[in-house]
C-alpha cells in the first residue's frame, strides 16, 4: 500500500506504553486513519513503573496510576472519545498474518477468535518476567510485579495481615525498589542475588555502598547467593539455596529480569535480535516494512557502542511510540538508541547511571580511566547540603566522558541527567569542566560536583594526580607491601576514626612535618573526600617525594 | 620573561573567589612559584553568594562562609600553610607599574606604601554596588550587600529591633533573594524596580509569574517605579520616586546591580570592554601578556552570540581562575564564555534560566520561536510531585535551543542545567527530544518536561500546532477580535474559575458536540496546562475548522 494513506487502517497490539503513546499521536497527525489497539488485560496505558510506590503506601490510590495528569481515567472509552482509538482490551493478539495483512485476535471475554486486517502493525508487546525454574514457583504468595493485577494480589496479601518476612529475588532495579516499598510496610525483607553485587547498572565499588546503605536500613542482603528451590505446604515458606541457606519468607518476589514478548513477531518470521528483542532498524520498522515495534519488546542500540542492548524503560517506550507515529504518518524521523540512563530511588539515596560503567567501557576496548568524587550536592555551607558520591568514566584517549554513576541521598538526578546530554553532545571531560551549569549555594557548588570530577579526570589525563582506588589500596595491605598511608584529616577527626596502620599529618601541618615520612617508599594520601587528600600529595611531590599517589574517593 | 618560569613571583590582586582559585591552582601546579595575594578586605575566599543566607538565617554563623568543606578557617594563615600563599590582606593595590613590572601596594593598617615585584599579576579585583546618585544615599541603614561586612553591618541593625520594614530598590537576582531574606526575619518588604519587570535574565511573561508568586507571599512590589530619593534625619525613613510616592522604611537595601573593577586596570593603560569589563583574550589574558585577569572584574563572552556581556558570578569566577593558573603553569587552556545561566531560589520557587531569553534573541536577529509549558517535575501521580512552568527560545532556521527559563517550586536546576548543555552543545530540538534522561517516577514524568516541551516546539515547527501567547489571547479581547475561546476543561473546573467570555465544552465532549462551535471564527482552546487544549486543536482541525490556536502554557 502507499504509506501514510489518509484512510490507513492501524492495528496496535500492546496498552500499557508504547501503544497508547503510538496510537495518540496517530490519531493526532493523521486524524482520518482507523486506529486499533488490542490489550491482553483489563488495564490500559496505566504507570507500571509507579506499582512499587502503590505497594508502599506513597501513592494511596490505584487508579492514580491510570489517571490522566488531568484526573480522566484512561479507559477505553477515553481513548475513543478523546484519542478517537477503539480499544479491544482483555483480547489476545493470537498471530500475525502477514501475507493476508491481518492479525488473528481472540477475546478473553468470549473466546471468539477473528481476523483483523491493518494496513499498519504496530508491536507494543512488551516485557514478561523471566522466572528462573525454581521447584515451589507455583506456591501461594510467590509473585512478580509487572502488572496492576500483580500489584493487587501483593496487595491482598499483605493486606491479609499475616505477612512478617518477605524475600525478594534479584537485586536489579525492581528489586532494590520494592526492597524499600516492603520495608515502608513493616516487614522483615531479605534481597537475594546469584551475582557478587547489587545493580548491574553501577560498578562494584559503587554498589558496595548502596548494599551498606541498605543493611544499615534493615534490609538483610544477601549477594553471591543462587536461589534453587521455594519450600512451603500451599503457601510459600521459605526460599532455599544452592548452598543450602533458608530463608524464612511469607511472601516471594521474584524479580530476576523480563524477557521481551518476541514470540508473536518470531512466529511470523520476522527477526529477533541476539538479546532476544524484536530487531528493528533506525525508524523502528521491522524485516516487514508495514510492520513497526515499539517499547519493551524491542531490542535497542547503544548509543556510545553502537551494540544491541536492552534497556526495557517507559521512558523509552514513550519516546518510541512517538517516533513510530511519526514514520507511519510520513513524517519521517528516527531513533538512534539509549545511553542506558538509569535512576531509582532507594530509601533517602537515589542511584542513577548513564553511559558506560567502567566494567563495561573495558570490556568494549576502552583504555579507562575513572574518578570517584563525593563532594556535597550544594554549597557545603547551606544547610540542605547532601552528599552525593559519583564515579566518572572517561575514555583515556579521546578525553570523552563515557560513563557516570551517582549516588547519594542529595541531587543525583540533576548530575546524571546533564552527564547524559554530554555523552550524547561526544563531550570530552575539558568540554565538560567548562559548561555554565546553574550556580547558587542552595543549589549546587560554585564548581558543581559535575565539573569537580571532570577537572579531577583532566589532572589525571594530564599526569598532575595519580589516583588509586580503595580497592587497590586494601590490595596492598593484604599484600603486606610496604606503603605508607598518610592521612591528612585533623587529629580530632583521626582520633574518632581512622585506618589502622595508617599516620596522620594534618594538612596545615603537612609543610613543617613533611620529614617525617620515609624517603623511598609509595605513600597513598587520604583524608574524607580525598580534596585534602590530594593537596597533601602535591605538597609532597614539591618536596621532592616521588611515588605519591591519592586514595579516590577517600574514606569515604 | 620566559613564561611559565619555575621560580616566577606571582602577585593576584582580589582574595575573594578568582583570585585564590588562581593562586590554589598555581600553588599545585607549579610549587615554586612565589605566589602573593593582595585583598583589600579583612576576609579571604569567604562565599559572597551566600551572605542572603547568613542574613535570612539559615546559615547561623558567618564563619561557615569562610570554611573549607572539611570546616578550616579559610585565612592567611590556611593559605599560608596548605596553599603556600603569602597573603597581604587589609591591603590596597594602588597602581600597576607596567614598565618596571610592579604593584605599587599601601596597607590600610599601616598606611606604609611599597613596589611589590611581579612576573606575572592577575587581576581579581571583583565588581562594586553600582549606587545610583540617590539623594540622602549617605543616610544610616542604607546598604548593599556586597561582602562580609555589608552583611555584618546589615545584621546589627535588624538585630537591634526596631526594623519593620524593608524596602529594596533593584529587582535583580540580589533584590530578589533579599526580599525573601527580609521576609523570613518578620519584616515587612517591598521591592522596586526601574524596570517593568522584575529578574532581567527572564522574559515578561515569566517574570509576572515570579511577581505575582512574590506577592502572594507577601512582598508588596512596584515595578516601573524610579527613586530619586532617600528621605530621614539621621536614619532613613522613606524612599520617595519619581511620581511622587512615598514607601516607609527602617532600612533601605540598594541592589541595583554591580559594576567590574576596572579602574586599576584602565588606570594602567589596559583595555577596558564596552560593558566596562576588562578586556581579556582567550587565555584571559589582557593586552599586556603578562598580566591576566578572572572573575567579576572582567568582561565576558557569550557562547552563542560571540558578543560580549557581563554576568558576573562566583561559578565563572572559580573556573576563570583556574584557567588562568594553567596559562601561567604552561599548560595552554581556554575560556570560551558563558552562557548567561544563573538560578535563585525566591521563597519555595527557584527562578533560573540559560542561553538567550526571547528578547535577547530576537535583538540578535534571530527568528524566534518559543513553547510555553508547565508539567509536573516528576510523574504526576507521584505525591512530591511539583509542578514547573517552562519556556523555550527557539531558533526557527536552524532548530537549536537557543534558551530556557524554568521557575516554580519543583525541579528548576535540573532542566537547567541539562539545557545549558544542550545548548552548549548545539543541540537542535529534536536532539533533545530524543536525550536518555533518568526516568523513574520519584525523579521525572516519563517524558522529561524538557523532552515534552521540545516535542512541543518540533510540532509548531512542523506546523502541527499554532501557539498564541496569553499576551495575545488578553490583547484580542481588549481590541475585542471576533474570536472563540474554547476551554476544554470538566465543566467541574470551569465552574470553579474561567476566563469570562469563554465557553466549555470538555475534551472528552468536543468529538460529540464541536457544532457548536461556529464555522469561520478564530478558535482559541486551552486548559489548565495546554495540554487539552492541543488535543482540543487537533480534534477541531481533523473536523473542518480551518483557524484553531493553543493558547501557550493554558490558564496556569
Amino acid at each position: 500500500m502507499s504509506s501514510g494513506d489518509k484512510e490507513s487502517k492501524v492495528v496496535i497490539i500492546g496498552g500499557v506504553a508504547a501503544g497508547p503513546k503510538t496510537g495518540s499521536r496517530i490519531a493526532r497527525l493523521c486524524p482520518d486513519m482507523e486506529i486499533t489497539l488490542i490489550e491482553k488485560g483489563e488495564f490500559l496505558s496505566y504507570a507500571g513503573c509507579g506499582l512499587p510506590y502503590y505497594i508502599s503506601g506513597v501513592i494511596k490510590e490505584r487508579g492514580e496510576l491510570m489517571n490522566t495528569p488531568s484526573g480522566a481515567v484512561r479507559d477505553a472509552e477515553f481513548f475513543h472519545n478523546v484519542k478517537n482509538i477503539q480499544v479491544c482490551n482483555r483480547t489476545q493478539a493470537m498471530r500475525i498474518n502477514r501475507k493476508e495483512k491481518t492479525v488473528t485476535i481472540r477475546s478473553l471475554r468470549t473466546n471468539q477468535q477473528e481476523d483483523m486486517a491493518y494496513d499498519y502493525l504496530v508491536l507494543a508487546t512488551g516485557a514478561t518476567p523471566t522466572n528462573p525454574p525454581f521447584e515451589g514457583i507455583d506456591l501461594l504468595n510467590v509473585f512478580n510485579l509487572n502488572k496492576v493485577e500483580d500489584a493487587e494480589a501483593i496487595m491482598s496479601v499483605l493486606e491479609s495481615g499475616d505477612v512478617r518476612k518477605v524475600a525478594i529475588i534479584g537485586g536489579g532495579l525492581i528489586g532494590a525498589e520494592m526492597a524499600e516499598s516492603f520495608h515502608a510496610r513493616g516487614l522483615q525483607v531479605c534481597l537475594i542475588e546469584k551475582l557478587p553485587q547489587l545493580l548491574p547498572s553501577l560498578d562494584e565499588d559503587m554498589s558496595l555502598l548502596i548494599s551498606r546503605y541498605m543493611e544499615d536500613k534493615g534490609v538483610r542482603i544477601a549477594t553471591d547467593t543462587t536461589v534453587t528451590r521455594l519450600s512451603g505446604k500451599s503457601r510459600v515458606e521459605s526460599v532455599i539455596t544452592q548452598d543450602g541457606k533458608i530463608f524464612d519468607a511469607d511472601v516471594v518476589l521474584i524479580a530476576t529480569g523480563v524477557r521481551p514478548n518476541s514470540q508473536l513477531a518470531h512466529k511470523a518470521g520476522l527477526e529477533i535480535g541476539d538479546l532476544g528483542g524484536i530487531k528493528v532498524n533506525e525508524k523502528l520498522q521491522i524485516s516487514d516494512p508495514d510492520i513497526y515495534a515499539a517499547g519493551d519488546c524491542v531490542q535497542n542500540t547503544h548509543r556510545i557502542t553502537g551494540k544491541p542492548c536492552y534497556v526495557p524503560l517507559g521512558s523509552t517506550a514513550n519516546k518510541q511510540g512517538r517516533v513510530v507515529a511519526n514514520n507511519i504518518c510520513e513524517r519521517p524521523d528516527r531513533w538512534r538508541g539509549v545511553l542506558g540512563t538509569n535512576i531509582c530511588k532507594i530509601f533517602d539515596y537515589a542511584v542513577g547511571s548513564t553511559g558506560l560503567t567502567e566494567k563495561q567501557a573495558c570490556a568494549n576496548g576502552y583504555e579507562v580511566l575513572t574518578v570517584l568524587s563525593p563532594a556535597p550536592d550544594k554549597a557545603h555551607y547551606y544547610p540542605a547540603a547532601k552528599p552525593i558520591f559519583m564515579k566518572l568514566v572517561v575514555d583515556q584517549k579521546s578525553r570523552r566522558l563515557l560513563g557516570v554513576q551517582v549516588i547519594g541521598p542529595g541531587g543525583v538526578d540533576k548530575r546524571i541527567d546533564t552527564a547524559a546530554t554530554a555523552i550524547t553532545a561526544g563531550m570530552t571531560v575539558d568540554m565538560i569542566a567548562e559548561l555554565d551549569l546553574a550556580y547558587a549555594p542552595p543549589f549546587a557548588p560554585a564548581m558543581d560536583n559535575l565539573i569537580t570530577a571532570a577537572n579531577i579526570a583532566r589532572n589525571k589525563l594530564d599526569g598532575y594526580l595519580e589516583g588509586v582506588s580503595p580497592q587497590d589500596v586494601k590490595a596492598k595491605i593484604d599484600r603486606k607491601e610496604a606503603i605508607v598511608l598518610l592521612d591528612v584529616r585533623s587529629l580530632k577527626e583521626y582520633e574518632s576514626m581512622h585506618l589502622s596502620g595508617s599516620v596522620c599529618i594534618p594538612l596545615g601541618k603537612l609543610r613543617e612535618e613533611y620529614e617525617r615520612l620515609p624517603r623511598g617508599k609509595e605513600i597513598i594520601t587520604f583524608c574524607k573526600l580525598s580534596l585534602r587528600g590530594y593537596e597533601a600529595a602535591l605538597i609532597l611531590k614539591s618536596k621532592g617525594f616521588t611515588d605519591v599517589k591519592v586514595m579516590d574517593g577517600g574514606l569515604l
